[in-house]
């Protein structure tokens, strides 16, 4: 279980490497589909792994509400329960538990909630999440973070550093499975010393990789990639960074380009659900009639599942209908897009092309009257 | 393009045979899985063809209304529309046509109605329903024919019976395609000499094959049997019978019983998406929370997709949270069943032991305490 990069691009930050974890390898950079509750939605575990995808992210809090943990133990965890035998990362769900609908209050000793399934009361402390994690089984477990909404005054990010090492320093202390490695997650809102403050706490207390969180959640673009790069300036080179919750192919390449090595993102399974396309010339709704009357594949020259078995007919009358089988065939291709996304990005890499690369996907990707 | 029985039961009034269409063969008894929308709910063609399935059934009118026959005929019709290369059965749609969200009313050329969709005015004639169905390029067209509710006056079923003949004669009259057989549908509601007028009636214009509609509408089980032998009584014995509607596993097996080569039903794939399991034992619910607990397959020794990945307690979380894949997962397995159920009988059938074949799976199936 190792982290190694094996080439820099150079022009670029942008790196090329291999995370190893307990359930193989995961070529970087590399986007993780999320399967928040043991699901990436609407795909069987055999459709990733025919997808190429070396690894995935679940929700440690979600899963922990339902089914609850014991479910997934008794199962042998998550690799079994999902059978899913790749490398499988659990966010702690300090994000989730922050939210409204959990009605969260901070308490001496972690975040107490309400579960917005049952209304059930609940403690969600650092060694709480650590023993979920572990419970679950995953390849790479998050520490517990605080995350505070964007747009806050500066005293509740102060707070929220300071809290997000504490907490952090907790979870390395419970943390007793050598099978899993755990990473840390990077605050400081959109204050670049904060950022740079945060980043260098949990830099000095070595955890295996570090998520860089509080970003892409309602902050301007170029203030988002300014924070990165504080965030990133501030953590050990030879440690895999994990940007969270970051998904659109353009950010991902311009995140690519500042040495991020992992992504997530919701972004890609979700749009493909209301039916937006993704193709090298951008986006496009399935749903419109004039999609009614085409016999091409979503994207021409794709060689995903979908693209290969059915019309652009065919797909759009499924998602007009509300058929599911519409929603599962835009899915594939989007999943698809984005492997393929992230395989010509580590061959850019290797190339030392990888600032062109970039030029050349931005450009096509954003022409207008595609679709 | 023919239908051949193989071999006869003795004991009862099943028979193995093989009815063979432009799309190929398909061995008898056989269950079609619904695709009124051109897509089996959840499942992708290619999942159709590993689960065995020779052909599947689509809705000419709901086609008729949406997408529009036009869109579908662009795309080669409705097997390359759906990339389903084998028997592909198209049901008229009078069924719905007649039903109150249609708003249907009889006119001297066939049935007016409001479209469901977007309220617009239609009118369903012989004609226009051969057209479409030719449109749509599948394998079996059925006649247009005025299925009454259960529990009507007798006149209704008279009057049923007349304009039902005189719209096979008009379908016959317009139809063309050499191609595609005609199956025309033999009515009668409850009352056993209108069903025998209407099954003798259609029998002597010589269809292709014979559909039995108007029965599992809600009639007592006993009278539908009942109504069922006479309906086959009166059709000629060369000829594939096909009950429209019926799929509850134990009367699948009695109809087959009584002569019925072919079956179509929403009832398994329907029972999926709201949980409940087939399993040899009877049917269950995946949502009981004990299933939380259970690393057994679905079914004990079955071997489809599901059961050969996925524990109880996978596929129960998965319903319990609303993914779609659950739905995917039982679809699938209630299917495999459904298959394994018409394989068994065929080979019951064979070795002239239909009788005990239903009488040992109906014991089974109905034991109590199951699940």
């Amino acid at each position: 279980m190792s982290f190694s990069v094996s080439c820099d691009d150079g022009a670029t930050k942008a790196r090329a490497g291999k995370l190893r974890t307990a359930h193989g390898a995961v070529e970087t950079p590399c986007f993780m589909p999320v399967a928040t509750k043991a699901s990436v939605k609407t795909l069987a575990s055999g459709e990733l792994l025919e997808l190429g995808f070396e690894a995935i992210i679940c929700n440690a809090l979600v899963l922990y509400l339902k089914p609850g943990v014991e479910v997934i133990a008794r199962q042998g965890g998550l690799h079994r329960f999902m059978n899913f035998h790749r490398t499988i990362f659990t966010d702690s769900g300090g994000f989730q538990a922050l939210r409204r609908e959990f009605r969260p209050e901070f308490t001496r000793r972690g975040i107490a909630f309400r579960s917005p399934f049952d209304n059930s009361r609940h403690l969600f402390s650092p060694e709480l999440c650590i023993a979920v994690q572990e419970a679950l089984g995953s390849d790479v477990a998050m520490t517990l973070d605080d995350c505070p909404p964007y747009g806050e005054a500066r005293e509740r990010y102060v707070e929220s550093v300071a809290r997000t090492t504490r907490w952090a320093r907790q979870c390395r202390a419970t943390h007793s499975c050598d099978e899993q490695q755990l990473f840390a997650i990077a605050q400081g809102g959109t204050f670049p010393d904060l950022r740079r403050e945060s980043a260098e706490q949990l830099a000095r207390l070595e955890f295996d990789g570090y998520g860089i969180g509080g970003l892409s959640i309602g902050e301007p673009h170029d203030l988002m990639l300014e924070m990165l790069e504080v965030s990133i300036s501030a953590l050990p080179e030879e440690k895999p960074r994990y940007l969270m919750g970051l998904g659109s192919p353009v950010e991902v390449l311009e995140a690519i380009a500042r040495g991020v090595d992992v992504f997530d993102s919701a972004f890609p399974t979700r749009n493909a659900r209301h039916s937006a396309v993704y193709t090298r010339e951008g986006k496009y709704s399935i749903t419109k009639a004039k999609h009614l009357r085409s016999d091409a594949p979503l994207e021409e020259g794709c060689t995903c599942y979908t693209c290969r078995n059915y019309t652009r007919a065919y797909v759009s009358h499924l998602m007009r209908s509300g058929e599911a089988l519409g929603m599962r065939l835009v899915t594939l291709h989007n999943l698809h897009f984005m492997q393929r996304l992230m395989r010509d990005a580590r061959r850019a890499i290797r190339r030392g092309e990888f600032a062109e690369f970039v030029e050349d996907f931005t450009r096509r990707f954003r022409r207008a009257g595609n679709g």
